[in-house]
């Protein structure tokens, strides 16, 4: 069973791109800060702490808004919808 | 009846203090790139509109996630959980 979470970050230069890389491995890349995408719950533990053993947990910010259905989550875009998964970090 | 709302963007730095000045009068500014809230359909719309009189249509990037019923949503929070409210902009 799969999940629906968006994941927003803020987070030091240095430590950014680390996080980018485990972000990527698990969910979309959809706006400079934002990943988003479904997942399990198993996979989504995995990430975290992964996540949780390169942030500096007193400095770094990192949110997932966890739902149980994507359909309760309706998304609206104002100006361009952005996707960096082309990216290579 | 309100709806539960979590805003990011990616705007130009030349735009980014306006779209936030907006941002700030109805949502709560909770991460570098995110506001979140809850809102009635009627404001959301008034906010929305004040924002595309802002924003350069084919460069910026502003996503609405929008939920019926907060309750939906779980946030949870790695690191430090941030509210940039106090800033005057």
């Amino acid at each position: 069973m799969t999940i629906f979470v968006i994941v927003t970050y803020d987070v030091n230069e240095k430590r950014v791109n680390k996080v980018r890389k485990i972000l990527k491995k698990y969910f979309t890349w959809v706006q400079n800060s934002v990943f988003e995408g479904e997942i399990t719950y198993g996979k989504l533990e995995k990430c975290k702490r992964e996540l949780f053993s390169v942030i500096e947990k007193d400095e770094d910010s990192v949110y997932f808004y966890e739902m149980e259905y994507k359909i309760v989550c309706n998304k609206k875009v104002l100006g361009q919808e952005k996707n960096y998964d082309s990216i290579i970090l």
